[in-house]
């Protein structure tokens, strides 16, 4: 498993308030703000999410505990590597809360385990993100 | 405020065992291993810490709630960078909870602030803390 993490997301009560805080209060640009998700760009290759806690409880499919209302967002290249990195955190004792399959939410494949806290890693196989050689990430549709 | 995040901290229950799960189960490499924290390169100017959880209490200063055990860190160049972000943050509505004030920690400057669903934010001066620029980032004494 390569040591990267590309995607923050933080689980938000109220989505409104929460891109009020980081949008206007601190002064952040959105790299895409639709009515669901905020993203905002949080260094090279590395993007900061807010999204609704209830959104996220129904992509997890587990009821989020104290502790586990954020994911760590780690992409792969293939279906096939989130397969063997969450196999690899099995074994190592992760507990698997979504096994591998298809995200129709955003086009790809993941998976989400929680670590020994019960923090959740999201492994993550999406073709519509990218990351530019200055660190840009993009997100968008796969390859045209 | 810049858009940027350079250490994601967990608070961990365990130390030896989310040791053992990061490094031996998902094979990564320190870039820091103390008694006291692990510290992991996660990224281009990106760290990934696990500390225990009453440590990162005592640091806080409170006591940590569901959704803030884990802390995004937001490094700038000067002291008087932290004050004006934390008074940034404080109108835009979030809740001090560490005021700035020297680390004897790290021998830096820092602040702790929540914003609205509690998630911590630690902004720091941290003059140990170096990037270098293909990314790699070095946690050592200040300049000598």
């Amino acid at each position: 498993m390569q040591q990267s993490i590309r995607v923050i997301s933080l689980g938000v009560a109220d989505l409104k308030r929460s891109r009020s805080f980081y949008t206007d209060g601190l002064g952040w640009s959105a790299l895409l703000d639709v009515d669901e998700i905020v993203f905002y760009q949080a260094g090279f290759g590395l993007l900061f999410a807010i999204w609704p806690l209830e959104d996220m409880t129904t992509d997890v499919g587990s009821t989020l505990q104290p502790g586990s209302s954020f994911s760590l967002g780690h992409n792969v290249d293939s279906p096939q590597e989130v397969d063997q990195i969450v196999n690899l955190a099995r074994e190592a004792g992760a507990t698997v809360l979504k096994e591998p399959q298809d995200a129709p939410l955003f086009g790809g494949y993941h998976a989400y385990f929680a670590d020994p806290d019960g923090y959740l890693w999201d492994i993550v196989y999406n073709p519509g993100l990218s990351v530019a050689d200055d660190g840009t990430v993009s997100l968008g549709a796969p390859d045209a």
